[in-house]
């Protein structure tokens, strides 16, 4: 049989992931991985698990483990309705979708509104996941110029002032792959500039959470909710495993969503669900997050002591308040997918930064650090060996 | 903001689901539904869950909470892969992708392979699941003529002689709606066509192992493993709440499903195929479905009997020998949409069968039954109480 000729327009646009590629390296043995971006499983709160298994099981039984409303569990529903209230996003429990995860949010949002064609504005860089998600539906993506803090809303505007935008994609607090955040006037702007062009936001939030300094800032769907579709998670601050995500979205847009959800898997798993929604509403949630956050703050700070400490003069990174990531960028010029190899063999590895970008000739300069999958010495260590990279390859 | 401006193509090709609109009535208290299409919550190995949790725990700790590979959990890939290969289907964990519910493989089919008016060969009626997993890419149906012993292979090779065909879709093992199981012989004449023809077919498995009485018959896919992608659930065997489908696809198409598959949810939920995992190799399953065949066995019998006592002479109906599902035809002419209304106001509701018909202007004399919810002495009154309203309203 002739594979090939099977295969749909849509697919013969999408590529084998290069960062996988790239990375099966990077989980060699003895390799000090900087690259990934996924909790720390001493992150997990695997002692509850057994305590929060017995209560799903009391309360639950057998619906448990039976077929379930599109919309997702109730009891989740209300319990993440309930958690989002108290930030700044007063809703009922029929407003929140829950998604097999935040990535099920992000497809289920360009099968129900991408056209081939359609005009996508996403930060520059952006989040890889997000464009994994949207490019099968064939849109054209508008990068939007961004700084040290954040979105330039100047950019957006330009933008929505000329093109026919479908919606915008934005993560706005401690951004992958930038660890960058809106600032707060810039909030406000964004907020202005949606609300007068009648634009419709992807506000995209899977770190708001993880903040080891500095005070929240509310969401832009606190700002404008009428043109705001948040997105959440409960990957980075329960299990990445359990695939739950969620959602609130203008009740139009929500009820397509379903619909769409209906046709890609029916429903997000129940017992995943029951798990999460004993979890939050049990306040296992709110006394485990703190333990996240001492776990994590070390060592973004061992990172960027790191950084300040071993790297070159005219090397420059951000300075995440939260998240998972530190982006750096050396000079122009340099080129840090050729100088990957190199510090692959030195027993460190990192994600080159022009796979974040939408146009790959942009960023070869840049890269992307995690630093929730090491502890403070190791950082050290890995900073240091990748600094002598640097200067013997750069 | 105007949503509906925002709508893609394909969603304003999809519709909201009118059998889920009928059938709220469905579950209104004191009705008998035999509309639905879930297995009976006693057929779940509910005792053992807490059992199969402690193993899960125990084994993978902060692995089954932790992100996976987009493939599937590997000791669920290789339980999934033994058993397979004792029922014909020899595979390597490697052949096997986990998927989320068996609607995540035919989403990700549809996705990977369908570009708009693309042609898609299935059976009429067919398991309006599927359609709705298709529906939204935009192909054209090609409905296929089918009798008591499933597709008429002639009415197959009719379509292929004259349509480029993208693939053809079958539920060969008591089919949803109609519970009807493709014979022996039709069997091998369908592998001959499509390996005659190069043609790819979609082998979709719910219930096959749920099999009453009779002997149970060689997939398709062991009788032409090049042309075929076959699909299996744990939903019917194990617990739909988990969201447990897989598929052994030829090795180019599985890759793309893979590609597809990251951009849709990423990967399916870690902990629960972690407890699949254990349920299989553990030997559970092999335990535990004797006990749900024995609950279903009688269901079957109770339904047919029901059937042949009280219903008119002009009615038909298939004989399943498993799954959940009979099929009935009543006379030319009658209405069952219609007669739906009367059934409900009399405490009993079905399925009308025009909805899984490609055009639905057919079918309108057919409707299908679930015998998987209620137990003996309720099927009998209920298909006492439907006589009745047919004899009445027909």
């Amino acid at each position: 049989m002739n594979f090939q000729n099977l295969l749909a327009r849509r697919t013969q646009r999408m590529h084998v992931n290069a960062i996988r590629e790239i990375l099966k390296v990077a989980s060699q043995p003895g390799m000090i991985s900087l690259a990934g971006g996924i909790p720390a499983p001493e992150s997990f709160p695997l002692e509850l698990i057994a305590e929060l298994n017995g209560r799903v099981l009391a309360t639950y039984a057998a619906d448990a483990l039976q077929y379930g409303l599109t919309e997702g569990f109730p009891p989740l529903r209300e319990a993440l309705a309930a958690r989002l209230s108290t930030r700044g996003i007063p809703v009922g429990a029929e407003e929140v979708l829950i998604t097999s995860g935040s990535q099920g949010v992000l497809d289920g949002i360009g099968k129900t509104l991408i056209s081939p064609r359609d005009q996508i504005a996403v930060e520059s860089p952006t989040y890889l996941g997000a464009l994994q998600a949207f490019t099968p539906y064939e849109p054209e993506y508008l990068p939007l110029v961004c700084d040290d803090d954040g979105l330039i809303p100047d950019s957006l505007e330009e933008v929505l002032k000329h093109r026919a935008v479908k919606f915008v994609y934005l993560v706005p607090n401690f951004q992958n792959p930038t660890g960058r955040t809106l600032s707060m006037p810039r909030r406000r702007t964004v907020a202005k500039i949606i609300q007068n062009y009648g634009t419709l936001l992807v506000e995209d939030d899977p770190y708001g959470d993880l903040r080891y300094e500095g005070a929240a800032l509310p969401s832009l769907k606190s700002l404008a909710p009428e043109n705001v579709i948040y997105i959440g998670t409960l990957s980075k601050v329960f299990a990445p495993g359990l695939r739950l995500g969620y959602c609130v979205a203008p009740l139009p847009i929500q009820n397509w969503l379903v619909l769409v959800k209906q046709g890609v898997d029916l429903h997000t798993g129940t017992y995943g669900q029951a798990l999460a929604a004993e979890y939050i509403a049990g306040g296992y949630l709110d006394r485990h997050l703190p333990r996240i956050i001492d776990l994590y703050r070390p060592r973004k700070a061992a990172i960027i002591d790191a950084l300040a400490h071993a790297f070159p003069d005219d090397f420059r990174w951000s300075r995440p308040e939260g998240g998972m990531f530190v982006w750096v960028e050396g000079p122009e010029g340099m080129d840090m997918l050729r100088i990957y190899t190199h510090a692959v063999e030195n027993g460190v590895a990192y994600v080159p930064g022009q796979f974040f970008f939408v146009d790959q000739d942009q960023g070869r300069h840049t890269l992307r650090l995690n630093f929730t999958m090491a502890d403070g010495p190791t950082l050290e260590r890995a900073i240091a060996l990748l600094a002598n990279v640097m200067r013997r390859h750069g």
